[in-house]
Order: structure tokens, then C-alpha cells, then sequence
């Protein structure tokens, strides 16, 4: 045997053996009131508080090796504050109801058979994240909340600060008198232990990646599991004729540039051609002073040809930056047509007064999610009232948009006769 | 390039060919009215029983080929009265409500924003099926009513009456005015088309394997695309100490021997010791008098010596057949670990008369359909009122139980806003 088959089977046998431990506990967790999960969530946060010097310790330790540009430098820092959101988000996941304790359908048979179909735990998630040390905390505590236990596998990059708020997870669960192997982290940062993950049928039941393209990528490409995830949201807000103007400036600037790295960021404004001479020069001017750059077409730059031309591969680019792509459209069916080519289902606005084209703007796209008349920003499980997300997935099995606790949920069917056999 | 090369190759290339087409008609068929739809499922009734000559022919020649035991041939034959049974199933499910027209949740955040979750298709669907030649009109049914273009891959040992089916499914989405590629059928008999099917990620989005246990391991093993299905139906019916000795008595005949081959059927009694001397006897000659054959565990031979022994891998075997497993139990959590040990989350039912004891076992088991004093063969779309199923799921993620047109539904946001920006 070579050495090169050595580390994978190691890799394999640490994966089977956490997620192993992760399918025990679930019987135990699933069964668990709210009161004792949400004990758990209560003393895991109050555990971070705690342990604030030995995690920021751990991100020290993780940042002073940490290579890498500024803004991921920033995702993986730490601090007090930090901290503290973290804590209050494990609080806030307690406080939302209880997402098992929903009967999803009910009706009785004409035979008198009465058949509820009941939310129920998945079972157990894989988690795989990179760099921002807090998304195993949300997807912990989210985790147990809804019953599933977790298995999270963080980026090399933040091993130690992983490993320190693991700690308080499990603080958390011990407190509450649940299995610690509820929540487990992986053991090693090799990268085998990923595609051991991603081979786990059987074993992990869902697997969630939350990261770059190529991560999630890779992941749906790899995947022998049920996959939730976005590759990434190339997303779009169209600007229709009959659009008020000013609501149009204040929602294209929002969806652009509140912040420019989330996944619901516009990237491309479709523009109606016949309003486009009146409002693209106040779109830019708003724009511009907030520092954003551009990439027009040729019709666009036919009314201000200062603007940089686009390139075709900048309308299948999600700049994740200050950048805005700019295409001038004859109609909703040519905008329509653009978002179906060069749209990845994840978000997308039309601006109109005009209802009519709005719904058939909204039925006829696929994306995820379809706004009328608000920034594609909202595109976030908080701003969905769901008290924290998981991810955002474009995918069209289980869940499509922000994965909150419901959508972390299976049911089953169970049924209450009185002795009824089948004819 | 060698030979054995040259053949996956045509097998991925008509894959591709044929998936392409179908998402290329998810459009025009998810936005075609139910009228529409409907419309379509009524024209193929009607072809189906214009053109029972040449459909009968073509399933002559397939038996005509046919090795296999007479179940066997017996699954693969039609007649006018199975075509007329089809053909009534394509005029059921046009009867049924349109699963696309629901709005499966609709909430109004503090900021005025209006979110729906609205159902919609999910889209390409691929059928692998074995056999029985209605799975093919049925599947292809429930897909054009929900929306979703489905690619058939029957055995080859239907491949003509497949072909023939397939031809009225086509006459039926002409007349409606449809594509055609909305419903596909496989090219060629080669197995390695299925392989190019569960390798297809981007290209399928659900797949789902209706035969025998075989068949579904393959494809829950190998695909790259999320699978519904169900591998086996190791179904338990657990007789409780509190039980109606005369109810308990005719939902174990029933769900034992109704029918021996469907998945919902019963495999193993589990009956609480406190009442087997008394129940057990009165069991046994009502299964006998059916024809029903034992594997009993030793407990049950001190009651009735004549009782052949079971084997430990009988109460792991699906019979399929009138052999009933019999073990007997200390108490309910004797029978649910058991259960959970030896169970395929399929169906499992619990006959008691005591309300806390039947509650405390539908709280505890994983099965996708837990009964309370009813058969196990309730576990069916028809009976549980979805006009039809397209298949079992015991898995985790987007369903379980019976597969109908709700199940081959996703969802997407659609928002409405009056120009809100997220701050």
C-alpha cells in the first residue's frame, strides 16, 4: 500500500467515526422538549461570553498564520464585539419557535383514517465553511434547534478559533444534558477529509457548503449527498419603463452598493431603452459618488460614452466588488431572455408602476427569489423573519432561498385508524 | 480510443441530447395554464385507447422475448383492461388540483415587504423503472400535471411497449399544443444510459428508481443527483400488551397478506409477551388459513413449537412473499429498538387501545409512515388521497413516504415592495 492511500483512509475513518457519533445522538436530540435545545443554545452563548479570552486567543493564533488579502484577514478576525453578535445570535436562534413542533398537512380519509404529515429532523449535516470563524455557531446553533445534529468542517484558516467556540458549543449541550456528539468538528484540516465528507451517503444526510465558488463548486460537483447551496448569486434588477425614477435610484443604489460582497448584490442593471436617455445619467451620477465602476454595453455608452465597455464574459461575472454591469433592453422579454443566459437563479428585481409587468416579470423567472420594487439585498434569512440562515440555495430539491430552520426539516406522515384494513 | 470507450461516450452524448430538450420545454410547459396541462393528460387517455391494437403488438413482442419467472411476466403483460386502467389514471390525474397553484406560505415583514412562498416545478425529472409498463404513463402524468419534463428509462425488457405508451404520452402534448420534449423516453437499452442519467448533475435534478431493491441501491449509490426512493419496505407491525385482540387480528391479516408484493406489506409481527399466549395462536391460524408460512424467534416456538426458527437474517430479509418474521417483545421499547435496528424507515404500525402507548411509539420511530390501528398497506398515494404517486421515498430530504404531485414540487420567494431599500 502507498503511502499516497494512507492519509484518505484515515480520512475515512475519522469521517465515520464522527459521523457515526453525529447518527447516535440523534435519537436522543430529536426527542429532546424545545426548552432542554433551547437550554443548550442559552448555555452555549453564555459559554462564548465566558471563554472570550481562550477564543480570541485561538484567533490569534489563526490570524498570525493567516495569509491572504485584507478583506480575508477581516473575515476571519475576531474581536469582542464579534463575539458578542455571535453569543446574541445562539439567543436569538432559541427565542424563534420550535420548527418540529409543526403538523404540516392534515386531513382525514373517507375511511376515517386521519393522516398528519409532521415536521421532523433531516438528520445529520455536514457543513462545510471557510474563513468566517461565526457561520459554525449560526449553523450549530441552527442546527440544534431543528433537531440535526452537525458536523462542521471549518477552513484550515481558522482551526484553532473553530475548535475554541466548538468548545462552548459542546459547554452548551453538556448543560443541557445532550449528547456533545450532537455537534463535532472535523479532527483534521486535510483536505481528504472534504471528499470523505461529500462520499458519505448514508452517513450525512444533507451536506451544506458555505464559501467561495470553487468550494461550492466542487461540492455540488463532487457531492454523493443531497447538496443546499449557491454557487454563486449573479443577480439582476431590471429597471422597466414605466418605473417611478426615484424609486428606481434609491433601489438600484441599495442593491448595488449597501454591500457589495454579499451574494444578494445586484450585478447587472437591465435597463429599459425607452427610459434609458432620461435615467441612466442620474443612476450613474448615484452610483459614481458612492464609487462604484462600470461595464456598459454599447447602447448605454451611446448616451454616455464615458462609460467602460462591457466585455460579453463581464455579464457572467459576479464582481462581489463595486462593479456594475450595464445592458440597455428593447423589453421585459429581452431582459427575461438575459437573466435565463446569464442569471444563476439566486435573485432578481424588476422596478415598474406598472402590475402587469411585474407579474409577468416574477412568473416568468426561475430565480430563487423575485422582488417588485426592493433592493435584491433583502435576499437574507433575517430579512425574511426567519432569525438566521444557514446559507441561500438555488438548487431545486428540499429548499430554494434563504435555508432557515423550516427548511432544515423532513416530515413523515403518521396516522391515526381504528382498525381500518385495506380493502 | 478504445472500443469499450466509444459506447459511454454515445450513451452521455444521447443523454445529453434528450435532457437538453427537456429543460428546453421547462419554460413553455411550467408557464402552460392547468387547462393546458390537463388537456394534454386527456388527449393521451384517449390515445391510449385509440391505439390499443399496435400498444398490445408492441407488449406481445416484448413478452415474446421475455425470460423470467411468471410474476415476472405477469408485470410486464397488458391487456385492454390494464390499458384501460392507464388510460383512466391520465383522466385522474388531470381531475386532481393543480399542484403549481398554491402558495405554500405568505407573510408581511415591518417594513411593508410581502413575501410568498409560491410552489413551482422542480424540472427535469429522470424515471428509471423495471417492468410493469404503466409506471411509464403514470410517472409521465404526474410530471406534465406538476409541471416537470421527465426523461423514461424503462427496463429493456419493455422497451417496445414503452415506445408505444411513449407514443400517446406524445399525441397527448401535440394536441395540447405542448413540446414534445417535455416528456422523453430513453434511446437505447444500454446500461450505460442509466449511468450517464445519475451522472447528469446540472442536466437532471431528481431522479427516481421505481423497481426492485437492486435496481435502487445502484442508483441511491452512484448518483450525482439528488434521488427519491425507497430500497426496501421492511414494514413492522408491533402488536401492544393493551391491543383489541380481534382488531389486532385484522389489520395483521391484512397487512401480512393483502397483497405479499407491494412495499407497504408487513414483514415482521412483533407482539408483546404479556398477550402472546393468549393472541398468538388465534394469529397464526387466520395467517395459515391464507396461506401464510413463519420464521418465529424462540420465544414464539415455546408458545407453538411447530413454528419453523427463524434465522437472525430473517428479520432482516423483505420477503415479498407469505412468509411472516414473529418476535416476540418485552414491552414497547423493546419493539421500537428492534425496529430500529432491523427497520428501513418505510411503514411501521403499532395496534394498542392505549392512547399514551400508541403516541409514545409514533414519537419514537424514524419510519416515513407510522400507523396507529391500521393496515401497512395504507401506505400508498392512492389511499392517502393524492389521486397517484410516482413512488415511496424514505429518504430525508424534499419528501417522504408517498411521492405525489405536491412532492414534485419545489418552491420559490416572490416579494412585493413599494421601493424599500435594506438599511
Amino acid at each position: 500500500m502507498s503511502a499516497m492511500n494512507a492519509q484518505p483512509d484515515l480520512n475515512v475513518s475519522a469521517l465515520t467515526e464522527a459521523a457515526t457519533a453525529a447518527r447516535g445522538a440523534l435519537r436522543a436530540l430529536a426527542a429532546a422538549p424545545v426548552s432542554v435545545r433551547n437550554a443548550a443554545l442559552m448555555a452555549a452563548s453564555d459559554a462564548l461570553m465566558a471563554n472570550q479570552a481562550s477564543i480570541l486567543e485561538a484567533n490569534a493564533r489563526d490570524l498570525a498564520s493567516a495569509n491572504g488579502t485584507s478583506a480575508f484577514q477581516d473575515r476571519l478576525r475576531l474581536d469582542t464585539a464579534r463575539l458578542a453578535a455571535m453569543a446574541q445570535g445562539l439567543r436569538d436562534v432559541a427565542a424563534l419557535p420550535d420548527p418540529l413542533a409543526r403538523i404540516l398537512a392534515e386531513w382525514t380519509r373517507p375511511n376515517g383514517l386521519v393522516i398528519r404529515r409532521i415536521a421532523q429532523p433531516i438528520g445529520v449535516i455536514g457543513m462545510i465553511y471557510e474563513s468566517r470563524p461565526n457561520v459554525g455557531a449560526d449553523a450549530a446553533a441552527l442546527a440544534i434547534k431543528s433537531g440535526n445534529a452537525i458536523l462542521l468542517r471549518g477552513g484550515s484558516e481558522s482551526f484553532y478559533s473553530a475548535q475554541a467556540i466548538h468548545a462552548a458549543m459542546r459547554t452548551g449541550l453538556r448543560t443541557a444534558g445532550l449528547p456533545l456528539a450532537c455537534v463535532q468538528i472535523a479532527p483534521t484540516t486535510d483536505r481528504g477529509f472534504v471528499a470523505a465528507m461529500l462520499a458519505a451517503s448514508g452517513l450525512i444526510d444533507l451536506i451544506i457548503p458555505r464559501g467561495g465558488k470553487s468550494l461550492v463548486e466542487r461540492v455540488q460537483r463532487e457531492a454523493r449527498v443531497p447538496v443546499l447551496a449557491h454557487a454563486e448569486g449573479l443577480n439582476h434588477t431590471y429597471i422597466h419603463s414605466a418605473a417611478d425614477f426615484t424609486m428606481a435610484r434609491n433601489i438600484l443604489a441599495n442593491a448595488k452598493m449597501r454591500r457589495t460582497g454579499v451574494c444578494g448584490a445586484t450585478e447587472t442593471l437591465l435597463l429599459d431603452t425607452a427610459i434609458a436617455p432620461a435615467l441612466l445619467p442620474d443612476l450613474i451620477a448615484d452610483l459614481s459618488a458612492l464609487g462604484c465602476d462600470f461595464r456598459a454595453d454599447d447602447a448605454a455608452r451611446l448616451i454616455l460614452p464615458n462609460l467602460p465597455a462591457a466585455s460579453p464574459a463581464d455579464f457572467h461575472t459576479e464582481w462581489l466588488d463595486a462593479i456594475l454591469n450595464i445592458k440597455i433592453v428593447a423589453n421585459i422579454d429581452e431582459a427575461l431572455a438575459h437573466i435565463a443566459t446569464h442569471g444563476s437563479e439566486h435573485t432578481d428585481a424588476i422596478v415598474t408602476n406598472d402590475q402587469h409587468a411585474a407579474d409577468y416579470f416574477l412568473q416568468n423567472i426561475a430565480s430563487s427569489v423575485g422582488l417588485w420594487n426592493a433592493s435584491t439585498q433583502f435576499c437574507d434569512g433575517g430579512e425574511f423573519g426567519f432569525g438566521g440562515e444557514i446559507g441561500i440555495a438555488t438548487g431545486r430539491i428540499q429548499a430554494r432561498g434563504p435555508v432557515g430552520l423550516e427548511q432544515l426539516t423532513s416530515f413523515r406522515y403518521v396516522i391515526h385508524g381504528t382498525g381500518q384494513v385495506r380493502p
